[in-house]
């Protein structure tokens, strides 16, 4: 049986839309086990008692780790929140996978310092998927944030695990791989991306080369590698920019007069259609790519749907050994 | 008379646009001289023979450099292009400030190669003008991309040169001034962005710390710094999101039933004011800071609108002796 180690009490809606997710999950995933961390009278009063069973444990922790926690600082003091607790059922075999909605800072620390580094790879890399336009693909991109500083090898491992990622856990064959950087040509970049691009051009990947910032979501690459400050500050941008226009979208509705607001009722259709290409839900969670086990997290502000996915996709990565294969890789290398 | 030379041949809509917009600009600006720079004989069927005067010259030239010319090698081979030949007015002192929608790179090997730096300023910077929600001001980044690798000096010479830009030229006082970085926290960043961060602190500017990519858009600062590599990433995010986001909603209608598209004509209005909100036409082009003149930078796609009011922007900078003022600044430094 695989067993899904759950941090009940990070994200906006811990840990009532937590429950809800895993409640449902159960039922269509009969053989994955789902251990839930968390304050032990709030858990109870949201789990009907007889759904407490094989498939469903609560492992009682104390402390919750806030977002504005200082991460490093966070995991050493709290040790028991419910976030590094799950952490070291993972760690010591008891559960295959982490999932957490709470700060994302200290959940890669659980990953990089209680989990543990996949032998062979020097850096993890935080990876979510993220939308393009025609297409309910999407796209992988990879630094977002877990590195300030980055190397050319550590880009170089990122785009492979995804690559990996890509084609079995996403079933996208031979992805397309890119490299982000300021211009299309093989010699653009600080010295990072030009040796990024020659380590990338010479390996096995299917390279194609440089994206730019505009092209992200056009549908070009299926693993958009990246440094993790530039690839941190493209990711925020695309959230913002999204957040802004649609806000704009929304209020310049409700201010128009009346002929407006009887239009806007008439494409609400329309623009839920439109919401939902930009619904990132069904892809799941952020991937920490490089740790010994899968390590995902969810958007805080994530209800029942998305959870109820990043369920489906961390089991699907525990069911395909996504995480025995890159060790078998990388410790030969 | 200030005197404006124009590279007539850059850009998708050359020369017509262009002329069309300084015929436009010349009636109101009666102090300023507009030097054209491009064909003959194209220049010669699009201007009014009468229009030809001591406030409207046109000074021939044989070549053009394309957008896809290799920047550095453009400007050294083709010597008789609108580009060049502009530059080397400027240079010459015959013109005060050069303006192109040509190809960026060129563009800024002109401003660096011919009409050089500043003394004192270390590296020059990329600067456009962003739009912001619930206000007409935007913001100004920089650099975004004149620089593939950033020192922390250079950040700190940028965001004094942007600051003093947006109080003189955009009238507003005593300009917030924020560095973009990986998260809130005065320690974040790399380096480059730590060091940064230290000499903006300690610098006489109005700096509120850093800004990070998803809160660009809802108008907490006026001034970004950011390296020239991040801040090409970040830009070209926002315009591909925006491009992408606009796109779809526009699909989404077209492809609706008859109630949708009934729907779409009756908030025809409103999303037009939303697209104004986005039109950035009205703050002008991009300014190459740095350089012994004003070299502005307008988009390529560029109809008349934002040309013209790219020349009020150039006349501006002329007027209030911007160039002259950096050079006081940082010669003493």
């Amino acid at each position: 049986m695989r067993t899904i180690a759950i941090d009940a009490m990070g994200g906006e809606n811990a840990p009532g839309a937590i429950v809800k997710a895993v409640l449902k999950a159960k039922g269509e995933m009969p053989d994955t086990k789902f251990l839930l961390f968390g304050d032990k009278e709030q858990l109870r009063n949201l789990i009907p008692a007889d759904q407490i069973n094989d498939q469903l444990g609560v492992v009682p922790t104390t402390e919750v780790i806030a977002d504005e926690d200082e991460p490093v600082k966070a995991i050493r003091t709290k040790k028991d929140s419910s976030m590094v607790v799950a952490a070291h059922y993972v760690k010591e075999g008891k559960a295959d996978a982490l999932l957490s909605l709470g700060n994302t800072g200290a959940l890669l620390s659980c990953g990089i310092f209680i989990i543990g580094r996949i032998k062979g790879i020097v850096r993890p890399g935080l990876m979510p998927t993220l939308p393009v336009k025609n297409s309910d693909d999407g796209f992988n991109m990879v630094d977002v944030g877990a590195n300030a500083k980055s190397k050319p090898e550590y880009l170089l491992q990122w785009a492979e695990m995804a690559s990996y990622y890509v084609e079995k856990i996403r079933g996208i064959e031979n992805p397309r791989v890119m490299l982000l950087n300021n211009g299309a040509e093989s010699d653009k970049g600080d010295d990072v991306h030009q040796k990024a691009y020659e380590l990338l051009k010479n390996s096995k990947l299917n390279f194609l080369g440089n994206i730019e910032g505009n092209e992200l979501m056009i549908g070009k690459a299926d693993v958009v590698v990246t440094d993790g400050f530039t690839g941190n500050a493209a990711l925020k941008t695309i959230e913002g920019t999204s957040s802004v226009l649609l806000h704009l979208l929304k209020d310049s509705l409700l201010d128009g007069g009346v002929m407006t607001k009887l239009g806007a009722l008439m494409i609400k259709g329309s623009l839920a259609s439109l919401k939902s290409k930009f619904d990132t839900a069904k892809y799941g969670g952020a991937v920490l790519l490089g740790v010994n086990a899968p390590v995902v997290k969810t958007h805080g502000r994530s209800d029942e749907r998305p959870i109820y996915y990043t369920l489906k996709q961390v089991d699907k990565m525990i069911k395909e050994n996504l995480v025995e294969d890159f060790k078998d890789e990388f410790a030969t290398k």
